[in-house]
């Protein structure tokens, strides 16, 4: 099995036909058809190399009903969240892709590649390996990327006193979600919000955010298990707690309106919204204020960093202890 | 979705219980636990990142009956041997898993990972990257490494003359399979060689013998569809042809002697050999061979790289056309 085929001529030309204009890019040595790629990484002094891999699964990560153009997008926008958070700029990307046999055709095929390559001219990101079989539909995409050492986004670099900061609206992955789940004609009650349904197959991969607060934040992480579990594991990687103000949670109008009574759950405890959430220190507060007026970063403030008691890290809501088990999450089967 | 879980905790836990002591080498700033990995890419000038990807499917690349030790030596080894093609030196991977319920134990979980710790350690190569889902058995390997640009081998750089060399056995992997498939009680039948059950599940990645002859080699590939197959995929890509001794085909006595009558086209046409197959130029022949004598690598010249006639790029046998169509490939379904 190399790099293009697993034993399979025909898998080899799956990969020829349909993903070879994603594989040019400054940097790429050898892409795709040798037994590994061979790419160029940055010759800047302490570049760091940034690796985020994530397998979605057809009934569990999306809708079995899902389009091959939808899915594609889905999976790198998710991938490069992962970069976003660290405060990377995306390189190079490899996909693994198992496909049951009624859909190995060329129109999911084209499909597929056509919303792969949207996003990868978007964000300048090579596809250099790929690796097609066939089993039940599941896209594996690994996403390397850039970031200097010193300016990298952890987890564990937040402390008490700093600011919690998270971009763009909450609560648009469970509304998405609930949206599809309670569906009697599945795509069209689920497209009822345009929106919520781009949101959902196209979260945008917050990397321009990522670059401009990487210098000033002290840690940051993607919500996608929904802000008080993303944000306990910020805290439990920098051995501190933190307390959120629900009513600045930023959550959107149309969620609002269509969902008055689970909206601040939605925001707090649904998943898949692909935001970042990230600590700013009092001292650089001002920076970040100027970020956001000159419209650079789109973030609010929603809470502080705070002392860890007996307990463990925790996430307060309105000073309160939160049920942390409650979760959005639902799987599609 | 982040790099350790896929929207449950019990998946970080997999990753955390599991696989955290494969994580630690040399240049991982940030191995599992955060968003994405953080490595430091070495400083030496002109060494470029190589990048491997191989997804195994249950029933398809290995028997369903498959132990987790063996299936996780097998991922790795695979993934092993296409940086050994490109003479890169291995330094990282990550690890994509999809497990089946009844299989998420942690009796599972743990020969799974004790497989892959084994040949982590002995290649010394670091997991950095941990995605866990529930699914139909899976395991994809994205593994990274690096190489001077100058010193990389890929396929394209065969010339006219040069000689065509093989290390280890070749039809030990068709050998193997055919154990397999015509298994009365699955195991104790595959079993029956232990050299060839190990042959199948541990394929000694020839990382060694590639860093040796990266400097003398002008192209090189690793076998895994076959030897016909993949060197033909090497003169297509040098835009040559070449002609193999089938006399000089290194095969083991114990293929042979239970195969009287096909082990020529075990070794022609059977995959999943996993040893390399790479050209060197007259000039550097003697060079070659001393390395053979002082025993640094094991390999035998099979053949000559010759021009192509109008047809386009074949691999003649003592001098013939073959039918290239013929492949040894059988699926455990």
């Amino acid at each position: 099995m190399d790099q293009t085929s697993s034993n399979h001529q025909t898998e080899f030309d799956i990969i020829r036909s349909y993903f070879k204009d994603l594989t040019h890019q400054k940097g790429v040595e050898k892409g795709i058809g040798d037994d590994a790629a061979l790419v160029k990484f940055s010759s800047e002094h302490n570049n760091h190399l940034v690796v985020a891999t994530d397998t979605l699964i057809g009934g569990v990560h999306f809708p079995n009903t899902a389009g091959a153009f939808d899915i594609a997008q889905r999976a790198m926008c998710v991938n490069l969240s992962d970069l976003a958070a660290m405060g990377a700029v995306p390189r190079w990307f490899t996909l693994g892709l198992s496909l049951p046999t009624n859909l190995a055709r060329s129109e999911w095929l084209g499909q597929f590649s056509a919303g792969l390559k949207i996003i990868a001219d978007q964000y300048d990101c090579a596809l250099i390996g790929g690796d097609t079989t066939r089993g039940p539909l599941s896209v594996n995409i690994t996403m390397l990327g850039e970031v200097p050492l010193q300016e990298a986004m952890c987890r564990d670099g937040a402390s008490i006193g700093d600011i919690v900061y998270v971009t763009g609206f909450l609560g648009d992955g469970a509304a998405a979600l609930k949206n599809e789940l309670e569906k009697p004609q599945p795509s069209d009650v689920f497209r009822k919000s345009e929106r919520l349904f781009n949101r959902f197959y196209r979260p945008t991969p917050r990397i321009k955010e990522g670059l401009e607060i990487r210098s000033i934040a002290t840690a940051c992480i993607d919500i996608s298990d929904g802000l008080v579990a993303d944000l306990e594991h910020l805290c439990r990687s920098s051995n501190t707690s933190a307390n959120v103000s629900i009513e600045n949670l930023p959550i959107h109008p149309e969620v609002k309106k269509h969902h008055p009574e689970q909206y601040s759950d939605f925001a707090l405890f649904g998943g898949d919204d692909y935001e970042l959430c990230f600590t700013v220190p009092e001292s650089k507060n001002l920076v970040m204020g100027e970020l956001i007026k000159s419209r650079s970063v789109n973030a609010v403030p929603i809470g502080k960093i705070i002392k860890s008691n007996g307990s463990g890290s925790r996430v307060l809501l309105n000073g309160r202890v939160c049920n942390s088990k409650k979760t959005g999450f639902k799987h599609f089967e």
